[in-house]
């Protein structure tokens, strides 16, 4: 029953064109918030995998990642001061169980909105203290973002893989330069790479400056002088012209991310993949 | 002659109890800036080593950590966005020549100040949207200093040491508890481990969670199915009261690290070293 079930769902997922069509145009265009768009994945995840069994958390606890970190060596992981820490990536986390009923990371993912230039030009508002500026001096928040990154990564310290998204939008991270209109007819260009707009290079220790817009989660192995080093890089995704994310794609990523996570842990899940299929 | 006044400076840093007696206890300990420190400790390590030369940034451009990553593998150090971009640890950075003529980080800092609870609580001031708390909640800056740690440590890549030590001060870094008494003589007492204050399980993903003040220089090697995995991870030092730093505690800490350093590449700067000595 299961399989036909699946069976049924792959076929009307593949002449509907995936996510639009189980979801319908209307119900995921309008809205990009990366906690419900994770959500849908996983409910995507089950019907392209109903042999696996994933969970949605919201959190994971500093206490769990120090137990983790623990179990590798009991040098690690030791330090707590908030009871109660915990890393909260705006999309949440995905798992799996495996075939030994552990929980296995599947896709994290974070949005950030920064800059909000084009908003206030569109509006035609002047910024700055005097209020006579079309562009805000970009900020730095952005790049608090590597606390989440460094917190899962320690997760996963022994993962071959690494599935943390980084959504990007807002006028600080676009990849070319873009002209507004004001309502009154003036128009203002953004210098994609300005200084004092751009902060995307902020964001590249955390991909080792390899491509955006691109899955890094199979993680990459250097060596040199007797030294291996496995990199666990973030797959950052940026709105290029300033747009804002839709649904669609948002979830598209997420899902090519969550199949990379899958097949990297391919032998871990093996049994319920293949026991299934014998059914 | 180098090694008479080698000799000399060694003997008078021994008897004068090293930093205190070369720069005299006035002129350190009313001054806690890191990167005032940072150049102390260049000229002590000159005294120290006389043999090596050192030398101070305080920036380093990303177009450079771009192009050592792109020594490891074409793949990575492909972007750059704001032409001009830098990264400025307020300590900034000093590096030794080795013998192949490849200058090679020695020691980098930070220092963070975040939380004034205690200044406030001095002065008799109360906080919050209602000016009626003792205590401000805690803010999230310090999550930014992940930042530049990852630049360096990409900078770093393939060494075998990270000597970046992130010196901490401030309400929101206490290990334990502390009172302080208001000019009207009420006393209040800050609990180092409340959610609202403490802000250092935010930093411990840059260690691993291993202990604070320590040493952290050295790396550490994991391994796990077939996977070898080196960690580099941040030396943090906090004020555990509350104080301010002052410079001998600052720059002691940064020449033990320091000599770290220069231990883990023992072999690169060798001949400089065994030369010396055969004078």
């Amino acid at each position: 029953m299961k399989k036909n079930q699946s069976t049924r769902l792959t076929k009307q997922h593949k002449k509907s064109h995936g996510v639009v069509g189980i979801f319908g145009k209307e119900a995921i265009q309008h809205d990009a918030d990366v906690s419900k768009n994770s959500h849908i994945v996983k409910e995507l995840l089950e019907r392209e995998f109903p042999m696996l069994t994933f969970r949605y958390r919201k959190e994971i606890s500093k206490k769990e990642i120090n137990a983790y970190l623990q179990k590798i060596d009991k040098y690690f992981g030791q330090t707590l001061f908030v009871e109660n820490a915990s890393i909260r990536p705006d999309g949440g986390i995905i798992e799996v169980k495996d075939d030994n009923d552990n929980w296995r990371v599947v896709v994290v993912s974070e949005a950030k909105h920064q800059g909000k230039d084009i908003e206030n030009i569109r509006k035609g508002e002047l910024v700055g203290k005097n209020k006579d500026q079309d562009i805000m001096a970009a900020g730095n928040a952005i790049e608090r973002a590597y606390k989440n990154i460094s917190e899962i990564a320690n997760f996963m310290l022994l993962e071959p893989y690494f599935p943390y998204i980084l959504f990007l939008e807002g006028s600080n991270f676009l990849t070319h330069d873009i002209t507004i209109e004001r309502p009154d007819g003036r128009k203002v260009t953004l210098t994609y790479n300005a200084g004092n707009l751009n902060r995307l290079d902020r964001l590249t220790a955390s991909n080792y400056g390899m491509p955006i817009n691109t899955n890094l989660c199979e993680n990459k192995f250097v060596s040199s002088n007797g030294l291996n080093v496995m990199l666990q890089a973030t797959s950052i995704y940026t709105q290029e012209s300033g747009e804002r994310w839709n649904s669609k794609d948002m979830i598209e990523i997420m899902m090519e991310v969550a199949r990379t996570s899958l097949k990297m842990i391919g032998k871990d899940i093996f049994k319920q993949i293949t026991e299934f299929n014998k059914k």
